[in-house]
């Protein structure tokens, strides 16, 4: 049974599951399974294979229990496995090592027979781990549909100021690090988070919301005890349960009851009363999984407009081109109803009338306003619904280069009476021969990363006909980045086997991302810009340094963002600290690298971008500098461009 | 409105459209799909453009309606757009030519700016069709989510038989043949066939049910008239509707209504009335929607086993490798399920227990059985039930050599309390060092195509420790191929543009397939065969007519089968015209070819199959060699192969 209902979250971190900690064998399975599931559990870790089993030649592997047991549904829907923790693939003890070698892929087999959707490995046993890695390593590349979850405690000791010895400060995401880095970042390895008493700093903890993180291990000797002796947990371990819940994690309590808080007796997982089965006592961990399922409740609900992208959450899509191909009728449609986006327009479109024409001159003058890129008109009414509010008079021209979006323009300025305030050009901007000059020059020519839908090659070719003092309406924008940890982007990225998917920018709404450092701008562009020395190549050259007690992490890339300045006060933006808020035409855009980069802790980050411009074609070039150099991506615009 | 509800049919064929001959502008359209879709109509064949339009410079497309009059999804749902009539790619005229070129581009881009599914295009004008073809496959290339429909009447004319002058006969599937050649198979090109008041031999028929027949468009002066003056068809008529009901084609009723059955006036469709669309009258082409849902409902319900199957329809799926793969739980739960199969081994069983002890001997004589490839233990389960039945004395010996499935094989026996007759034996048959030998040695290790998952190398194998009068079961089985035209398996395959996968055999849920010629004998193995000189190489050759009235056709590959005698006259198989009723382990296989090859008319198949045995694998390569050679296909094994 979920933790609770909250609206529009299809994520897994509604389900909540518990590890079994003894070895329940024959029928104690799918009695702890019944009995875990009445008491609102969703579903169990549980060990496959007797604990003290060491393999024999001839032996038949003691499982807890046959396959028949239990329904393919109940195995694959409500258990997750629990590798023997004795196994010690890097011990010095060779036989210990070949006998750990044997039970893993025994264990594993067994789990595979049975179509398990993961299986829980134990902890690296001490920090060198490669033969560890190298066995997994290869049962990963047979398995196709499981997944294998690393256990990992949750600890960093922070090191002193003064005393900067890395060698006795331990991080278990270096041990995570290690370990995924042997296994080639493999898709289907992922990290179950053992949750402790002590948490360590929360610039350490957001590392890991860009980590496959499947699972929140949560012990129970991590919890406190309220006043009415109930358990509860400190407020940094809410935050991070929240930060989870919020990261699609899964939570699973794991541990004795230390909190024996109602009057019935404990359940089959206490270990004095392990063969009471059949009375519906309460499950001895209720009292948990009560306070998470408060935790879960106790989050605000996911806004309307979260809840129409979440299934568009950490999925990559190709930018649009819309200089290349014409839009559809859907696309202008979900776009025609940002309605924050038009309201922010019209604001500033009134502001350059009232600035362009005095309260004198309103029944003499008229004002000349071009919207280059008219689509299906939305800007045209922004720009009347601002000339009527101001009491200026207006005469409009709709520029338009898409022939199926000029018809519904015929349509619309029929239908609305507009015909003699609106003429409709069927045109290219860059090619139009315009009959007079703006006034003013109104366009929404913007890609999430700001300048990469071409918006300033577009109004370098539409200012020809702006008046020497007119005004563009963006009058300039400037694109932002920062440096991310994405895991489960790389692995999409990673699926199509080429390189020319790593050098691609991606629109996506980033998700289960660690953003480690503020986002500092990019590239700036102003119009109109009438210098005639003005180029729309650029390059910069950025420098992010982490939080200090971040620790080491791993960079699969940067986030990218833009604000734009649409007259004066008035902006318009996706940039996080700046954004425009309820405002939906624009996901960040991604720029990945080949290969994640590792960063030591407390090491800067160097990154150089690039704008380059050829005869048909707009493309970025940028390579990581430090900590470490990485190949220059998408030379010559080989992989990715934008056409002109 | 579905025509009617039949059990688990999730098929396109439950939506039935409507042509709209008049072009409706403006609000004609809004008015004409609320109509018809109040008339229980599900969708609207309407033209787009305003037919009396030909290019003009500088000209707005007239359209039927600005995309705004309608929702994106009304688009998307309910209309299919139908291209200008007039165009005529092909015409000697060049002036009509080059306007056609253009508007068949405007109309199909404003169709992609509306987010159709699919546009008509109209039939091609003459036999030539060429220029005709070139554009259509230039549009093809950009379009991502649409299909064309390319409108063909339904017709054929006989041959004399002793006029054999192929000149004078129509075919009009020859022109469709011609057009998708020229087009390369494309994917997202499909037919709409115009059905007649006359209709071609139903072998010819037969072939459609191959090609992608996405709609058949019935006229309503293909209809006749019942008693009571309602419309009806004739038992021709109605057989191909079925057919086509039942291969997820969809009908779009045509034409003006000659049957005005109801007394209240014709509605919007009728050209006298055309501006009555708020009075809410029938709609003049109900009477032959009425039918429609009745022949639809008239139809059997699916059966329970088609339903489970639904979703496998023509979906490609590799051959199970049970030799090299450990099955898992999952599948050996589902074919466990297959009650019929196991019958019939128990029936056969039973009768060789009878043979091989006579009722004299049953206190003092035990029978030898070893089930080779026991997996979880149905086989063993069949053969004591008929040891019971016959009053017989059995040893077992349950050989496997998956591990995971000896666990499950040592609970069952424990569980049942068979230890005194169930020896569990987990090794591979091939090397096992029996301890006795057998008299009778059960096996199910047949795939689609019978020998296909290697049952004739590990019957070799095992048939060491089979006494020379040992029985096997099964005793003998045979493959069996026929030529099929199959286009969506094709394009499936040529989806991953390589060689291999046209090399590789499927197991595949034939669906929309025409069968072209009965099956016949490929390979036959019988065991036991104690001769030195036993091979398990084959060579056949097959010769395929098709029968006479067919016509000419597309081969895409061969479908397979097999039957095999597990004792005496107790048979087990899925060859269609023996198979037996109800069991569900196998689908047919498909052999693709590399390239479709096309049959004239009364022109011979011959095709020749090999199966190759190496050191390590069993492999097939198979060829054409008559109407035309193909390459050998799968030379050495190299694309597909069965591991030893």
């Amino acid at each position: 049974m979920p933790l609770g209902q909250r609206a529009g979250d299809k994520s897994d971190s509604r389900y909540c599951g518990v590890e079994v900690l003894d070895f329940p064998a024959g029928d104690g399975l799918p009695a702890v399974l019944t009995h875990s599931l009445s008491s609102a559990f969703d579903f169990l870790l549980a060990p496959l294979v007797d604990p003290d089993y060491r393999p024999t030649p001839g032996a038949v592997l003691p499982v807890a229990a046959s396959d028949l047991v239990l329904s393919p549904s109940q195995w694959s829907s409500h258990i997750v496995g629990k590798i023997s923790e004795w196994i010690d693939l890097d011990s010095e003890d060779e036989q210990l090592r070949l006998d750990s070698e044997l039970t893993l892929k025994q264990e594993i087999a067994w789990a595979t027979h049975l179509s398990l959707q993961a299986c829980v490995i134990p902890p690296p046993k001490r920090s060198t781990c490669a033969n560890y890695a190298r066995v997994v390593n290869n049962i990963l590349q047979g398995l196709t549909n499981m997944q294998l979850w690393l256990r990992i405690p949750l600890e960093k000791s922070e090191s002193m100021d003064e005393d900067h010895d890395k060698s006795e400060t331990v991080d278990s995401w270096e041990w995570w690090n290690s370990f995924r880095l042997l296994c080639e970042h493999s898709s289907q390895l992922y990290v179950a988070l053992d949750i402790l008493s002590s948490l360590p700093s929360m610039n350490s903890l957001g590392r890991w919301f860009g980590e496959p993180v499947r699972a929140a291990i949560l012990q129970t000797d991590a919890f406190l005890t309220n006043a009415r002796g109930y358990p509860c947990l400190s407020k940094r371990h809410q935050t991070l349960l929240t930060g989870f819940f919020n990261h699609s994690v899964q939570v699973i309590i794991s541990g004795r009851s230390n909190h024996n808080v109602s009057q019935v007796s404990e359940g089959v997982l206490s270990r004095d009363e392990n063969h009471t089965e059949d009375t519906p006592t309460q499950h001895a961990l209720s009292p948990y999984l009560d306070y998470m399922a408060y935790l879960y409740q106790r989050m605000d609900p996911l806004p309307e407009q979260e809840r129409f992208e979440i299934n568009y959450r950490d999925f990559l899509q190709s930018p649009l081109q819309p200089l290349m191909d014409n839009l559809e009728a859907q696309t202008y449609e979900t776009f025609e109803k940002d309605t924050v986006k038009y309201t922010q327009y019209q604001r500033a479109i009134a502001k350059a009338l009232v600035d362009k024409v005095s309260d004198d001159e309103v029944s003499t003058t008229r004002t000349v306003l071009m919207v280059v890129g008219a689509g299906r008109g939305p800007l045209v009414r922004a720009s009347l619904q601002a000339a009527e509010e101001t009491g200026r008079m207006l005469k409009v021209y709709a520029v338009e280069k898409n022939p199926n979006a000029v018809i519904t323009l015929h349509s619309l300025i029929k239908l609305e009476g507009w015909e003699s305030m609106v003429t409709i050009i069927s045109s290219d901007m860059r090619c139009w021969d315009a009959p007079e000059k703006a006034d003013i020059l109104v366009s929404e020519l913007l890609g999430s990363f700001g300048d990469n839908e071409l918006s300033p090659e577009c109004l370098d070719g539409a200012q020809r006909f702006l008046k020497p003092d007119g005004i563009s309406i963006p009058s300039s924008y400037t694109s932002f980045i920062q440096p991310v940890t994405a895991s489960k982007l790389h692995n999409d990225i990673k699926a199509h086997k080429d390189i020319a998917h790593f050098e691609t920018a991606y629109v996506v709404k980033l998700h289960r991302v660690a953003r480690l450092a503020p986002p500092q701008e990019v590239f700036s562009f102003a119009h109109p810009n009438f210098s005639p020395k003005a180029t729309n190549q650029r390059y910069t050259k950025l420098q992010f340094e982490l939080p200090q007690d971040t620790g080491s992490c791993l960079v699969h890339g940067f986030a990218g963002y833009f604000d734009a300045v649409l007259y004066k006060d008035v902006h318009l933006g996706i940039e996080p600290n700046t954004c425009t808020p309820n405002m939906f035409s624009w996901f960040p855009i991604f720029f990945p690298l080949r290969k994640p980069i590792y960063v030591p802790s407390e090491s800067p980050i160097e990154v150089h971008f690039w704008r380059c411009c050829g005869a048909t074609k707009v493309w970025y070039e940028w390579a990581l500098v430090a900590p470490s150099p990485s190949p220059i991506h998408n030379s010559n615009g080989r992989s990715y461009w934008v056409g002109l």
